[in-house]
């Protein structure tokens, strides 16, 4: 099993650590404000040098928050979030030196053969890596997380527009392999599009027909929708009967519609502000143990950002955080990397094959 | 001169327009909702038959937007706008049947050679298209509408990441060939950075070299700014001297910085809320003769779905509005024109030379 | 049974053709030269009126190629191939004004729902197409034309890059759904690296680790088969078991190596001769039924531009040619239609997945 | 200036070189075919332990190739070249325990600010990578070498496509920026046909517009190049005034064309083996100093591997070759690095902008 990941905590016995100051805490100047020299986290675990407790581990992290300390109480907040006069962390060392660990290396694993030589070809990950293996470690990850996990899904609206991974993607909703969704209004509207019309954006998802008057389609809906108003009052009184969406509404799955500049409607579910949005999304980003985020490169940096590459599990174990994105370039691979999601492994490919191949594969566990 | 163009209008006296019938109106039956069978707009010049002055042009137009009528007036407005009892023009038909005319190819030019031959290479616009001629007809324009028109640019956060392109972009605003800029909060913080910092996420955007604690550059320009209140306060008390924002503060370029999920801080002038956005926006696109977008998918589509294909100019003649989308992939330019932008033109190309080469050729004109 | 296409020949009897004038034959000037106004050969079928049997069709046809009259046999080739003295077809019209006809819409299919509106979104083909029905056909072609047909496959070497993919080429190769396998040096390179080493250029085609000394690999195979003379022979005596190349000598599967400036080794069965390939390769192309192309631009462009849009059975009656071209890019696809393969089809995705699950469907055939 | 680069020769004097063992050498067993535990060459610095000189040098180097050595002699051949008796150095490491030395880190440079932290944005090159500075080494780097060294462009046909573009590459080939062009016969092809019909495969290098029959041209082009007999021939034929292929003649700038299976005709000067176009370009390979490739995968991906990271010159200083990969697309940068030139440096852009750009900067210069 894939799965089997140990932690290792860092040695605090050792001198360096042991001898490390207590961190520097000042406090927040303004509402909204943080303090000269705030330390901003990462995904990775962080601990703290604190008097009483000594040495604690954020509870959980992200991309680019501040670290505010009330007691022996460690929060990662944003800075928009903090108060005036919140104690907040500052230094920006990461060895100890101000008290600050940013622990890197810290799952272990059977090691990867390494490779010394001074010359190797495919260093660089592309549309031409092997995927077999990730593959298979995504069916073990997903059978496992499906009953002692939390599986979070991010969408482009890509999915709805194939009938084969809509379907897919029902089926695994269908069957517990998600435990939130993430998305945007157009997501929403084309998958009860299709639903209702059998069409996104007008083409048909079966026969690749543009459908006459198909433009009004996703207007219509929308506007049913907005009508009945709500979602889930809507497929009461609607023949919507199949898709992403009503498979969400039957099993009780949570799902986030933030809203963006480009829609249309929108849906009564979706969200206006953003902020509001990201923090909604974040409640499932601290519970996450496994994210794919599939043909959405603003939703996917966005979800990376503050997913922590760790979970501490209520007996106190700690496990890694799976994060999978699957695209069809390797600039969005490449661009979720370079603006700080180094965890996320890349699948490059079309989301419609890689949600049928995985269900084709999940279908069949009993 | 590459302006000239004719608007043909419609020969409102041929047979089957004389005999149109008037259009339908019905109330919105509540806010925010339209009628059933609603009319829904186009880019295109839309044209209604009413009673008392005959066929009426829109006065402007946008994607799936609805037509609300007040007597004599139309107003072109997203169905989330309307209050209930709002007239608002049903029918989906577009040749005058139902007294709606979309009057598609309106504009007359020297006509292009015909191929009216079985077979032809290269009828598909892509990266080899030769873009010399579009790169003429842009500097035309830009210089005509420099004083006699209004030139919108939509950007995203790379024009800032490159020294030369964000200097080439300052030299545009500072010379009078932007009107507005659209972006989100990232292009404008990238480019205080850069000229607080010299870095683009950390990254010299001379060198390329990243700096140390370069993660900290982003959060410490959002802080300040934050603190200061206001992008214009901000600017009075950082030594920000150069670069996009400071470019438009300088020369009173209005801006709009819309949120989104994968923001930082925010900018105190980010608007958190995406259909407060979209309305800013729209002012912009209700006044644009010329769009120019640059690398930003998201904010291309957007702004593109609220832009008319032509502008009534207060002496009423009647222009088209040009809207390039400058971008690296194929699929950026198809996914625009699948979402209803047909209208505009694709320069597939890194913007970083786009707007080098295009500065270069500007910035020697009188 | 999405194959039941039938072939409408033009009606010979209407005026336009009936008092066509004969074509016009010249000689070529010399050898490998045509003569002046030398009618091109395009994919479609293609007619010539010549005074005895009347309207001919070419037997099969290409890109490119000219029409060679020999009393009243027409030959399709190429000019370089034309010997002094040949009587070479001349005209450039195509709708019979100088007795040559080329007949672009022939096959007759349950009609699409034409979509006449003035607008309508997704008009173009792109990653977000939905490709549920593109899959389901193929099922149905492969299925039909194992036993009735000539199936050609063009393959990039990423197919033998990872395992998955590999097996499904092997399995689809056993079972029948292979008749000529086209590919380059590096194809059949790594796959036999595969075989022996497990790895693709020295990484583990499972589990992606790079092994030391790798870049060994592809070396030392190439090695051991030119010292055994040819692939054949090292099937005999070198520990390979399994693949695509031996799979093909297994099943008396003829495949064409065609030689490139990129080349290591090469092996001893790949072609130097560039043109020699394309003479090998046409071979296939005239037999062709339906052609899969997989991740190589070169190859898919070179192949596309040799196979005819039809092909007539031995009991005359006249069928298309499929022809698929799996891809990442839109790119790609546009350019292959930018060469004159307009009826490729394209499938945008990775080959890794598009063969699995291609052969997850087709195994399970009686 | 840029070049300012210094070579540092490996110390001889430490322990574990002087100490080393001899190289062992072993003779071929056969034509084209190598020993066992042959030594495979990359493109870095070589150095050989042999008894009498000590440790040599290898004159030049390339990937994939193995070390014969006659006397004190080495040379650096693909294995397909050696004959039977040939003595070649046998032995995989590279830190001299077998005699073999591959020497990675050699040429000083002003030290690039080391980031030594745990966490940074933007690792990874994507076309969000400032450019600025790689152009501005460019431009020092082509003056440099326009005198005192050898620049070999490699194209592929997209040069030719744009009058802007070609005009560029023109104005370079003119005034002594190009020692050698490398391309297929598609680019030749297409520049003649642009200069005789202002077409690219038939769509005017400027307006965009398909001309009628324009897909003639490239074949009119080609069957009168075959009738003159060569290039040459032709060009005091025919009214061809201008391009690439024309600068190349009347600067007597060298050319290869290597053939490929995709093309037609071929120009009279096309090679169709394609390692006899391998030893053609090699040639070069030799010579080079500068490389810039420009949208051609296949070309970079082959003159990449053949082409040496240093360059011995005459005064015995030896200095680095820089090689320039330029493409729109990550994959294409990321594939050329996964084949083994990692020396070489993307920038990711259209070929249009960026030959414009380079020439607008250069033509300036004295």
């Amino acid at each position: 099993m894939h799965l089997e990941f140990t932690y290792i905590p860092p040695d605090f016995k050792r001198q360096e650590y042991a001898a490390s100051p207590f961190v520097e805490l000042k406090p927040a100047p303004a509402d909204g404000i943080a303090p000269a020299r705030f330390h901003a986290t990462s995904n990775f675990p962080e601990y703290i040098h604190l008097p009483a407790p000594g040495w604690v581990l954020a509870p959980e992290s992200r991309m680019d928050a501040v670290l505010k300390v009330t007691g022996v109480n460690v929060e990662v907040v944003e800075a928009r979030r903090l108060k005036k006069g919140d104690l907040v962390v500052v230094g920006r060392t990461e060895n100890g030196e101000e008290g600050i660990l940013v622990h890197v290396d810290c799952f272990q694993r059977i090691k990867q053969t390494g490779n010394a030589d001074k010359f190797a070809f495919r260093s660089r990950g592309t549309r031409e890596t092997p995927f077999s293996r990730s593959y298979d470690e995504l069916y073990d990850i997903l059978e496992h997380d499906r009953n002692r996990g939390y599986i979070v899904w991010v969408l482009g609206p890509a999915v709805a527009f194939d009938k084969d991974s809509r379907n897919a993607m029902q089926g695994l909703i269908e069957n517990g392999y998600c435990h939130a969704l993430l998305a945007g209004n157009a997501l929403a509207t084309h998958d009860l599009e299709a639903a209702y019309f059998g069409t996104g954006l007008g083409q048909d998802i079966y026969t690749q027909e543009l459908q006459p008057m198909g433009h009004y389609h996703h207007l219509d809906i929308l506007n049913e929708v907005r009508k009945a108003g709500s979602i889930k009052a809507a497929l009461q009184t609607l023949p919507i009967k199949n898709g992403i969406i009503h498979a969400c509404e039957k099993a009780f799955v949570p799902y986030v519609l933030a809203g963006s500049i480009r829609d249309d409607g929108p849906l009564p579910e979706t969200i206006a502000d953003v902020y509001a949005s990201q923090d909604r999304m974040r409640k499932h980003a601290r519970l996450a143990t496994t994210v794919i985020t599939m043909a959405t490169q603003l939703h996917s940096i966005a979800f990376g950002n503050m997913t922590p590459s760790y979970r501490i599990l209520p007996d106190g174990t700690i496990r890694p955080v799976f994060f999978y994105v699957v695209d069809m370039s390797e600039f969005s691979a490449d661009k979720l990397a370079n603006r700080g999601s180094a965890q996320a492994q890349a699948i490059l490919t079309n989301v419609q094959d890689f949600i049928v191949n995985l269900w084709n594969n999940l279908k069949e566990k009993p």
